[in-house]
């Protein structure tokens, strides 16, 4: 859910001075176009990892923002007031009326969140508390709200950098205290309980943005750029499907960082060290398979990439390894009309494995927020609301002790193309494969940005993605089995 | 939830003979069109107490259904290919097909609530579990399905009675247990876990119908005419809002028998018992008022009633029992502008007492189902979502130990009339007061679907409402107040 807001997403001064000006002006025309129209409230949450800049997002958008029809709520202590009634009042009373912008700076996700890092309440406990979370907002956006929710990220490494350096500068150095050291050495656990929350709220009626905090020009003029979108797009198209802010992409890459183009395509592996890997590999897998106590375990392991990114290659590698009774290949093509005649997710449920055995999806449930997004075969509101229900069948198969492990197969365009080549000349009918190819190339980017969403919102700490460079193909399979047989062992 | 349910609903054979073939050709209409249009698949739940019929019902359904387009789903411990994968897989394998029916007679609501009632899981986890449901289930009707589930009720003495009659029988004596007996004992228990299930999950997207399995006829009949009805309102009106159903009423009055019918509004109570009793419950809700442990709590005490059913003066003789720095009355007049521009629970919210206080609703939240559902002030996707929105704003309430009182005062429609009249002649425009009570009356039945909806909906265990026989005033106000004082007693 970090992948992306956890990469370098620096923006210099001199761009952020050059964008700023005309984001400030669309900012202000969007709000006076709310104001005038009166037709929605716009609820706005910052949150995220301590010292991401929250603080700062906030006195920033107070800043670019007419302020006098903006109400920011700071976070603190709730008053007597407030402490006499239930703990929604005080949101309650705070919500902005139509046409008007509310900041909630430290929102109703705090609460739930530190009582359960304090470990006060359980798991069960919590997932109640997201649960009435989740209904809340469904409610707002029910009644008309625009909900926009930011979550501002920090790495480890980037949240020790940023304490050192406060510590460094003798100006700065008495903001650092012991808390939030202490709080640095739970990083990992919030990060886990961050990520739990963003999965069971990020909804598709009011989807969570996760960014990265590290830098302040592209943080700021990430928020902006959002926000402005979001507006717009509620402004322009009243009679769209506007509960929905999908045109957003979960974490915006304004920059133009985005996860697949980062992936370091000339990773390759020798041939002697290949079939050395290869053949241990395949062999621990075996093993493992055959271990006792995998009689209660199960095996999903989902393969995506682009046409022609090597799934058949490194699919027929984990199969070799495996005893034909313990395993099965589903290949996912278009659905059947028995299959159309039911959900979606059906004819996945379908070949979940029982314990003990080993399903590989050749291309999957993902198809719907991949092929169906990219190609319009189904409507926005149908592909957004698959994120959550993904996530929920996957934590199904988990739950149940199925370990699932999802690969993304990534080539260059270029790979492609030449690999498409090859194909078409082995092959009789090249002159179509080159037909096809061009019209791939000019959705590569619409691709794109789907693969990213998918990640961003489907790669959980329960079932993660691993995103696979595949242009040495070699590399590619020792990549996916070595990934596999990890997954197993922790599971085991 | 359970009160109209607990009525005397029985048919006699006569009329249930004589309305059978006509609601059997109707049944399998709806059911060849189904077919024809192939347009969406219909899930038909069967849940409810042990021995309210639910066999019966789905035989009865089979029966009068074509067996070939429907599948029924059995109970039963899981296949052994069913316990080696994820629950909610053996339903997943089981959904029926678009054109076709799928009755669940143990369903996914089975395994949470049994594990529950062994003690196996504690509430949190049973709302974990409840919340997949309802996600599951949202997922269906997103998908296209007609999701209609069916509680069938037996109150505590209909299923004593139930298991002496088929003891007394020698032919089915054998068929009652010890185990039937010790589920007997544990009546009370699983009625309020029944309750909070039914709270949980019935949302606007698939909201319960709960009957009364007692008699076998009514229980038949209402059964198939919610049916026919949901499905022909699918099949006719294609672009309507599809996923709801709300035309039906929580619990169906298929013979005229509803719960404000069967108030005895006679009730009476002397002028000299009426004074004693006043004082003596004022004293006693002042006491409570200022007890000390009252200083951790609240009460929200809500008025609804048909015009002129006597709420100023049963509000007037609680605060008068109050110190004036202790309670609020507010009254609930068409929304200001400034509400207006708000989520409509915003301007209650406002209103809830803070600790060691009291508010007095005079009509109150539930405006919104009541007088904006029949007179179409809102959509009914917005009055229908109210439900259980109400109900989470009433459990905050509760949570924060605030006591939730509702009572609905009832008067029948002469006299009504009789004190309209009264009041015209007291004041000085009695024809107008004629014009609008002459309107009311045309709506009178439309009202009381909604009250008794109402009721259905959100009376709930922890938030119930009173009904208040109110043609005596007198009657009326003590009982408010015993009730009232009581409701507090029991939190204290």
């Amino acid at each position: 859910m970090f992948e992306s807001a956890e990469l370098d997403h620096a923006i210099d001064k001199k761009t952020f001075k050059a964008q700023v000006p005309a984001l400030r002006e669309a900012l202000l025309d969007a709000q006076f176009d709310l104001l005038q129209s009166r037709r929605f409230p716009v609820v706005i949450l910052i949150s995220g990892v301590d010292g991401a800049g929250k603080g700062e997002t906030v006195n920033l958008l107070n800043g670019w923002l007419d302020p006098r029809d903006v109400e920011t709520n700071a976070p603190g202590d709730p008053s007597d007031e407030e402490r006499g009634r239930p703990p929604m009042w005080r949101f309650w009373r705070s919500l902005p009326p139509k046409g008007k912008i509310g900041i909630f700076f430290g929102s109703w996700y705090s609460a739930p969140i530190a009582e359960h890092m304090e470990g006060e309440t359980k798991l069960a406990k919590l997932d109640q508390a997201l649960e009435r979370i989740r209904r809340f907002e469904r409610m707002l956006v029910d009644e008309g709200a625009l909900v926009l929710k930011f979550w501002l990220h920090l790495s480890k490494e980037q949240q020790r950098l940023r304490l050192k350096s406060l510590e460094a500068n003798p100006k700065t150095r008495w903001r650092v205290t012991t808390r939030d050291w202490r709080n640095f050495k739970i990083y990992d656990r919030f990060h886990g309980v961050a990520e739990h929350v963003l999965r069971q709220t990020s909804t598709a009626e009011a989807p969570w943005t996760v960014l990265s905090g590290a830098d302040p020009n592209y943080r700021s003029l990430t928020v902006g750029k959002v926000i402005v979108e979001a507006l717009r797009r509620r402004l322009d198209f009243p009679d769209g499907p506007c509960n929905l802010r999908t045109v957003l992409p979960a974490t915006p890459a304004t920059n133009g960082v985005q996860i697949l183009r980062t992936l370091d395509l000339t990773k390759k592996i020798g041939k002697k060290r290949y079939q050395d890997e290869l053949e241990e590999l395949q062999g621990r897998l075996n093993l493992l398979v055959r271990h006792p106590r995998f009689a209660k375990r199960a095996v999903v392991a989902v393969f995506e990439g682009s046409d022609a990114a090597g799934k058949g290659g490194a699919i027929r590698r984990v199969t070799q390894a495996l005893d034909a009774k313990v395993y099965r290949v589903v290949q996912t093509a278009a659905p059947t009309d028995e299959e159309r005649a039911q959900p979606y997710l059906w004819r996945f449920w379908r070949s979940v494995p029982r314990v003990g055995r080993v399903t590989v999806f050749d291309r999957s449930w993902y198809g719907r927020v991949l092929v169906e997004r990219v190609e319009g075969f189904c409507p926005e509101a149908d592909w957004m609301r698959a994120y959550s229900e993904i996530n929920d069948f996957e934590e199904q198969m988990v739950d149940n002790r199925i370990v699932v492990a999802k690969f993304w197969l990534a080539i260059s365009p270029e790979e492609q193309l030449r690999r498409f080549q090859e194909r078409g000349e082995t092959g009789f009918k090249r002159f179509k494969i080159t037909d096809e190819d061009w019209r791939n190339r000019e959705k590569w980017d619409a691709y794109e940005a789907a693969v990213c969403d998918m990640i961003d919102r489907t790669s959980t700490e329960i079932a993660p993605w691993t995103l696979v460079e595949a242009e040495d193909k070699q590399y590619a399979r020792i990549k996916v089995l070595r990934t596999l047989c990890e997954r197993i062992e922790e599971r085991l």
